[in-house]
């Protein structure tokens, strides 16, 4: 199939958003967002980096792809509106599997209503596909890392360590396994960012927020940071799904601490406003769980802390090497 | 170098535009344009595809993928203010390296007052440099392929086949010719876009407009294509520079017709407008040519025809291979 062909192969024949004024077809996408801030992110997955041919169907490739980058916008409190998509194809693609890629990604733009507006489609050695999303928020509705402040309640979305366990599974079990886990597996493979609770909690005046992309260690540690404040985590209230105490506890705790794709969101928010956010979390059907607290602790700011067996240790970026286990 | 450390080293001090509400640093990056629609372009470099380290500094890697989008942006009637950068990163690229791409960006980004609002590092085989652009364009202001109408002037900014030019004698000549040819070869390494001219000419109120990036073969049926109207090209009229003619007539031809990254315009303007444009090139210091004119037949719409040589042949998209030469 010829470059041309392709792209035509994948250019949609509408646009959902009446915000697109230029789609593919001209040198670059114009878009009209009258009276919002513009929101913008990037997300680039290689293969044999980011994803295998052996766990990942084409189909699932682009559905991550773009689900990683609409959870970046749900982070900041925002709506994603539309993507440009750059890929770099090797040979050994064919034309339909790249077209199975495309799929995934309309198959979520459909479901979050967002239009394909532009890309680069270009020959390499190793795939790589790289996802540009623009998303609206309105003015100064902004949710940003810095805004935790003394005694708010840390919370989660979701349950955690689902993806992480999904792709073991796929990399490890057996083809029984396969079925009786399907649940992580589909939650590695087609994880759905939160993008209508965080689109109904405008009323919620402040909330710090973050997605989780690299696990909870990881994400509650940029938030400490940027905030300059000390986060206090409760291992045992953090949410796992029921089947996750099938495997080890060491496995659990990896997986829900550093276990990262999931695209739940991690977040604090007021004493006073936390009733109204559960409120908002049913109903949008979203769980939300109390995870721990956040404290001004000068000696300890921009740090994270585990509650653990008794024990209140050091929770690092990285959960995975520096925590006493 | 950790990634991090990687990325504090590439992160501005400041921002540029006040337009950035939130640059690098959350989970995504946020701007604001009233009053104006946002032009979004995505453009992806692939090291041994696109550019080869043996003609290519990574300071003029950086320096091309970044003109390439802004001349997008231009060629959209548009004003180019922030990038994102997706870069994958193979082992056998230094730090130093890298920060020379990064340092390209910037000093194109800079000339054209625009910030480095995001990005994505990531790891991977090959070198491949994606980047994203947001521009801005007033409501309604934007310039489309699909804008020529019959007898209008075709119009190209400066001179064509330059940096083809330089990508060969990079490729093939002698150290002296180095020396010779340099102003080609700065042409291949540091296109300027054409964006102070685009700019300065709103009170236009007409123009269809291309980039020239593949040739103006390519890009003239592009606009015959978008526009259904037929262009008639006199070679003759199409601007060189004078020491392309130390090089056999064949190669002038070629570079001329389908030599890309020239990051020219070509265009069409009514005759009405056309002294007017003039007067806009002089003002801010760009040559434009006229070389052809617009017209409405309709056994020919959509295709661009060529006078040289006392004949008028069809110029196919691909002027390499289906020219009568």
């Amino acid at each position: 199939m010829e470059e041309f062909d392709f792209i035509r192969s994948i250019q949609p024949n509408f646009y959902r958003q009446s915000s697109v004024v230029k789609g593919i077809g001209d040198d670059a996408a114009i878009v009209r967002h009258t009276n919002e801030d513009i929101i913008t992110t990037v997300d680039t997955m290689v293969e044999d980096v980011h994803f295998s041919s052996k766990t990942t169907k084409p189909y699932h490739i682009g559905y991550r792809a773009l689900a990683a980058n609409i959870s970046d916008i749900a982070a900041m409190g925002g709506k994603p509106t539309s993507y440009v998509v750059s890929i770099v194809i090797p040979d050994s693609w064919t034309a339909d599997e790249l077209q199975e890629i495309y799929q995934g990604m309309n198959g979520l733009a459909k479901e979050c209503n967002m239009d394909l507006i532009g890309g680069d489609t270009v020959s390499g050695e190793q795939l790589v596909l790289s996802i540009t999303v623009l998303g609206t928020v309105l003015k100064g509705k902004a949710r940003f890392r810095s805004d935790a402040q003394e005694n708010d309640i840390i919370f989660v979305t979701g349950t955690l360590g689902d993806a992480a366990c999904g792709l073991h599974i796929l990399l490890n079990a057996s083809h029984t396994d396969h079925e009786k886990y399907q649940y992580f597996i589909n939650r590695h493979r087609m994880p759905m960012p939160r993008v209508s609770f965080i689109n109904q909690s405008d009323a919620i005046k402040r909330m710090s927020l973050n997605d989780i992309s690299d696990g909870i260690a990881n994400e509650a540690n940029e938030i400490a940071m940027a905030s300059d404040k000390t986060l206090i985590i409760d291992y045992d209230k953090v949410p796992s799904h029921p089947q996750l105490f099938d495997f080890s506890s060491k496995q659990k705790f990896k997986w829900t601490l550093s276990g990262g794709e999931d695209f739940e969101l991690i977040g604090t928010v007021s004493n006073r406003d936390w009733e109204q956010l559960q409120v908002i979390a049913k109903q949008t059907d979203t769980n939300i769980s109390a995870i721990g607290i956040v404290r001004n602790d000068y000696k300890k700011n921009g740090t994270v802390w585990l509650q653990h067996n008794q024990e209140l240790n050091r929770l690092e970026k990285s959960g995975y090497t520096h925590l006493r286990r």
